[in-house]
């Protein structure tokens, strides 16, 4: 018995029958002795239907109209939710973001929480009422609405589990926990019992879409511990927490990310500065650059290689076209056929064989490697996006099948 | 110059091109140097489909999580609209109810507005912006979305009006006035260039159907001029306001109301207290009456007729069913086929001929009465439906046509 804060995408609530189902979910672990506050999000394409609503009367509309629209669409979710609570027949009360207390910054579509109010919730727990708040929301200090783009219903789940040191804020999604590797076309991937925080930001930022980083590093920084569980079917999920033993297992997951594209700058002057010059011009534009790779420069020259996300890709086709004359490259290569495939774990770091054994994987597969990132917790290739299933598989099973 | 209210229903946003219609008359008012606020309901069906929503998952919710649910039809139309108006470039905001500041009672889902907060509206005037601000909802002192019941947006347009002394308060609708008849089927219908509070009170109690009474209840009360224009149309409308020239026409306008049903109780005991215990049966239960004819007595029974809404006649007869043998009625008789036909003007009430003539163009028209009932500016009598139609193109000859 305790605090238990969780939290329901949009596709857990996108009928009647899921709400219905999601309703009954709640009440169990009320009836167990829990408080328990929900977060939830909109129904499934509720918020897809608002933004073509906008875009049909005014494609330029602000962020602060937009915000006012799409916040109305978690209010409809929690409310419905709330009825079906209702049905069952325990207390309960839905909560807009302002309502549950939630203040943000101003920035509008990607608003910051800088607090949570906590007097409203804590008034309704001690009336041991079952929770439910509107996720993606606040309110900023002119009273505006704002939203917190995206993961944002997430991070308002840590956020509460955090502010009233809740014992575990349990995120519900389609997925029933943490694999090894996507069990799609990875058949022997196993669920991970338990994950830490720092591996759990690899993943997501690799690929593996079950948390958003924006709430695993709010999660790390307030030791919220988090649970990874299916809004579906009744298993155990994975635990997001501190993990000490890393020994366990050295390489805890396999990714792979189809949305990157390769660019190539070939043929730069190999001058000091230069990589500066280039990146910078990309990060004025808010572009973030992952895999670098710079070639060791030859007779003056020097190639200089980077990924971005593919819908970057355009905007930095157009930023090096406009300043072609600074960057004074032979060549601007690029490829959106390309993938990301990553191992991670926090025990890699020590072990030097495990880069070894990675590439071995990819050379009997006779996958060709593009280009190759290292981290303390993580070593990334790119490869044809064609070969990035056969090298998730080939990768997991050298070192995860047993 | 001046401060302008103007009010759209649903049907006058109900899709971008008509949000973008509505639009551009709000800013031609801001244009010609007003300030312009404006209030909007839900597009089109929305409440319909989220009652739908709600019906399909609890059909017994709280009127407190029908309200979360409702309220946010309005959210998505100020929105929308504002970003129509923005797309036109003239500074604008969108406000919920809470943040125009609508302090209401805890009365869910019927909740009457205690009081404006203008401060914030005030503000936004100030900027010069145009504000548009959601209807039919307030907050109550819980900090709980509340909505006002039927009639809701036209009341919010109204209090916004009283509370900043508003130059006006225009209800823009999809008529372009009041008449003096339904000009569907009568076809000499002439609308009419103003019209008293009261003979509007009693035309829309008797199904004209254009304003609701609680808002033509409170102009009056805090003497707002309201003016019933088309949102399609570009043409005067209807002032209604203090009149003083009421010999002018001594018939305002003819109406007629199918929303009704009739119940009589035949053969009930004629002793002191026998009406009184019948209606009280039905206020209990919040059963509104209206037309009420009490025969004499003979052989010491009488027979009571009345009226009810034809929504409200299933719970009449479940009361008087489980009341049985405290009314000991001989037989309850009641039917749906009738409807109300009422002719109204300020004037009548001094000049006697008024109901006789009325009666006459009945009887030329070879219309039964079944029941009649009088006040000082309106007469009513209860005909088969199936004459309603004739027996308002009769009396609106009689009295209107010239």
């Amino acid at each position: 018995m305790g605090l238990i804060v969780q939290k329901y995408g949009g596709s857990s609530v996108r009928d009647a029958e899921r709400v219905n189902n999601v309703a009954s979910r709640i009440v169990e672990a009320y009836d167990e002795g829990n408080d328990v506050i929900v977060v939830v999000s909109a129904q499934g394409d509720t918020t897809d239907d608002l933004i073509e609503k906008a875009q049909e009367i005014n494609p330029n509309a602000s962020k602060r109209e937009m915000d006012m629209l799409l916040s109305s669409g978690e209010q409809i979710s929690v409310a419905l939710l709330a009825m079906a609570i209702e049905r069952i027949g325990r207390p309960v009360v839905s909560l807009t973001g302002w309502q549950a207390g939630f203040s943000t910054d101003t920035n509008y579509s990607a608003a910051r929480i800088k607090k949570i109010k906590t007097e409203r919730l804590q008034n309704e727990l001690d009336k041991r009422r079952i929770v439910i708040v509107a996720g993606f929301q606040g309110v900023n200090k002119y009273d505006d609405i704002t939203t917190l783009g995206r993961g944002g219903s997430d991070t308002s789940a840590v956020a509460i589990a955090a502010s009233l040191g809740a014992d575990v804020c349990e995120i519900y999604t389609d997925v029933d926990g943490v694999y090894t590797a996507d069990p799609r076309f990875v058949k022997n991937a196993k669920k991970l019992d338990d994950i830490s925080y720092d591996e759990m930001l690899e993943l997501a930022s690799l690929g593996a879409n079950v948390l958003h980083n924006r709430s695993v590093e709010m999660a790390k920084k307030y030791h919220v511990k988090l649970a990874v569980k299916s809004s579906l079917e009744k298993v155990e999920g994975t635990y997001v927490k501190e993990v000490n033993q890393v020994e366990k297992m050295l390489v805890r997951g396999v990714t792979r990310d189809n949305d990157c594209a390769r660019v190539a700058l070939v043929g730069v002057e190999d001058t000091p500065g230069k990589a500066f010059s280039v990146f910078s011009l990309l990060s004025k534009k808010n572009i973030g650059v992952d895999l670098i790779i710079q070639s060791i420069g030859r007779d003056g020259k020097k190639d200089i290689s980077f990924t971005v996300t593919e819908g970057d890709l355009p905007a930095v086709l157009d930023i090096f076209e406009a300043n072609r004359d600074t960057i004074k490259a032979d060549k601007i290569d690029y490829s959106k056929d390309v993938s990301k495939v990553s191992i991670v774990g926090a025990g890699m770091v020590n072990n030097a064989g495990v880069a070894t054994t990675m590439f071995e994987a990819l050379y009997n597969a006779n996958i060709n490697i593009n280009m190759i990132a290292t981290s303390e917790i993580k070593i990334s290739v790119l490869v044809e996006q064609k070969d990035a299933e056969r090298a998730v598989v080939a990768i997991h099973d050298k070192f995860l099948h047993n």
